[in-house]
């Protein structure tokens, strides 16, 4: 990592800090920072900040990065879009989100993005970005910055994202998977700061996994690392979407939760539940939570059971990868302590107690702002110097 | 990595180099590397060896390694242990095996490797050991050199397997689990040289797994990556020596097969089994590759039902890791194509279609050498200083 890129992220994750500072916690000669620093200083990307506290000697000033820095973060979702404006301190300065069908396609979607942005533009939040950093529910080579086969996505295979965006917006572009984005962040600032090798479980319409080893986000070697929603926990299970049996995603999920939910309604097995289908034609995740907290039977149930699923599932994964921590993130572990409680059962017991003994199996810290928290750090890294 | 550790290493895979392809191979500047070399010629590590081919200018001398390095290589199993003496290329210039029961416990067991040590060099295939490697059957702390919690070496939970060898050979040594050593093996000389991203499934007596990532061994948080012989994959299966139900040890691996071997013999399912279990009063997994390779069904059946169930839980590997390459090694890789036939069928069927399709799957190059092959590579990089 060049002396730029660490002087850099270490303003952006401590704030200001003086020269002294700077150079203890850099470990870089004194003579190589300094010139570092009045080359970035030259260059407008950092800025001294006034006096800093006396540590006996001749007093020091302190630099920070330059206050006018602005990175993007988009999370492209299945069915929406979450755009943040961060300072160079990766510190929110605006924030928008809105309904979007990831299925209207490439065109559709990145105008839309443009779009919000110029909106964004035009209220004052920035004048020009310095990076912006993207993800998207679907494998993507890193490396060329585009999807590669999503199954989800019609029409996104291979499509020049990031080159398509870094020309319309005049900034660099760093596109990635929307779970490993997810993972980014909790790492970076969430709950998991500490943990080398990380698994994240999202778990919303469908279920992904990112994988972090030795501090890094692990791809695969064709980018499809984590695809965990279509390993098979049942041979004679469900057909999933994917056309196999059996899938994680064809048991749990927020497609397969809302379809046992309207099956539990219809046969009357949660009388909670048919109430709100009669009253809102259709019935979402948020309902059965809601119906669980009132005590709903059925709704436990469908809770208990898709948490016992995934904890199947990370059971295996544990006692292959040992890893040292691992996070429950998406839109349905808003189903809350129910379904964490099922999955550690499922886990503790099941994989090898060497691989649990220390394993950590938490709830995000930073829930639904897990994915702009990673994709404007990808966007700093990408500024700063990190991918070079 | 030092210049050092890339010249030495340079010099153990290629042989004999001139100056000048040194120079060229290591992207060193001419007098770094001259200085570095004049260092080790001088320290006795490596020598002047004649003159090089003329590349038109002036002549190069070849250098090479010190014909007398000598590491040894120690490959533990639960009941065998292989013991190879190699130059500082790796290549053999002695071995040696003998039954070894791992339940003898680490006293009885490295007394005997360090008495067999000593008749190897009192044979003359070395005076003084550069390094020596060793793989044991069960998680290993690589940092501190001991196993840790091993399931099936009792007495072995962090005894000091690194200090006491050292201490009694004179010579630094390297401890690993004896499937990451394996797997090193067949990625440095075996079929897997060029994949980055590596599984190596060792089907034994047991079953194992080696992760490599990026290139580098993944050891996971606590050394117990791999594990994958307890992962679950019929919850109301046999109950397996871990005491969980349906791992997929207590199904398929050296152990499984003789159980469900014998039990073929006894109902009379397998004719020529009941044969041989009549004639020798026990039956091998041999036996049932012999039978099977005869055309006896029961034992065919045998294997393929093995087959897939080790295609089961790879498959939902794949799709968690995207590896570049999967190896199929171990004794039990003696089973042959009908193993592999049906390991792939089920992976290439059941994973992420993304993720099979540049994804061979084959069968160990090493075979039975592909442990003391990684634990000879581990002691030449602790020797040559890949690990500092």
């Amino acid at each position: 990592m060049t002396v730029q890129y660490r002087l850099l992220s270490l303003l952006r994750d401590s704030g200001p800090l003086s020269r002294a500072e700077l150079s203890d916690r850099l470990e870089v000669p004194r003579p190589r920072l300094l010139a570092e620093l009045d080359r970035l200083i030259e260059a407008g990307r950092v800025l001294e900040a006034g006096p800093a506290a006396s540590r006996g000697g001749r007093r020091s000033t302190l630099v920070e990065l330059d206050p006018r820095v602005r990175f993007a973060a988009v999370d492209l979702g299945a069915s929406s879009v979450d755009i943040e404006i961060t300072d160079g301190r990766l510190a929110p300065v605006a924030s928008y989100a809105e309904p979007c069908d990831i299925r209207s396609g490439p065109t559709v979607v990145l105008d839309r993005v443009v779009e919000i942005l110029g909106k964004l533009r035009a209220q004052g939040h920035f004048s020009q970005l310095d990076a912006l950093g993207i993800g998207v529910p679907g494998p993507v080579s890193f490396r060329d910055g585009v999807p590669v086969s999503p199954p989800i996505m019609p029409g996104w295979d291979r499509y020049p994202v990031r080159s398509q965006l870094a020309r319309e917006l005049g900034c660099p572009v760093v596109v990635d998977n929307d779970v490993n984005v997810m993972t980014l962040g909790e790492h970076h600032s969430g709950v998991a700061r500490t943990a080398a090798d990380l698994l994240f479980v999202k778990i919303g319409s469908g279920i992904g996994c990112g994988v972090q080893v030795h501090g890094e986000i692990y791809r695969g070697a064709e980018g499809c690392a984590g695809d965990i929603g279509h390993i098979q926990i049942e041979p004679g299970g469900p057909v999933c979407s994917c056309g196999n049996a059996g899938c994680l995603e064809a048991f749990f999920g927020g497609v397969a939760l809302v379809r046992d939910a309207t099956a539990a309604a219809r046969t009357g097995q949660s009388p909670a539940l048919a109430e709100r289908l009669t009253g809102n034609g259709v019935l979402t995740a948020k309902d059965v939570a809601d119906c669980a907290a009132a005590g709903d039977v059925a709704c436990n149930n469908l809770i208990r059971a898709g948490g016992r699923r995934v904890g199947q599932v990370l059971a295996g994964l544990v006692s292959f990868m040992n890893p040292s921590m691992i996070v429950i993130g998406g839109g349905l572990s808003g189903l809350g302590h129910a379904l964490l409680a099922e999955i550690r059962g499922v886990v503790y017991s099941r994989s090898l107690p060497l691989a649990t003994g220390n394993l950590p199996i938490v709830m995000s810290e930073l829930g639904p702002r897990a994915g702009v928290t990673g994709a404007a750090l990808l966007a700093s890294e990408l500024a700063y110097g990190g991918f070079s």
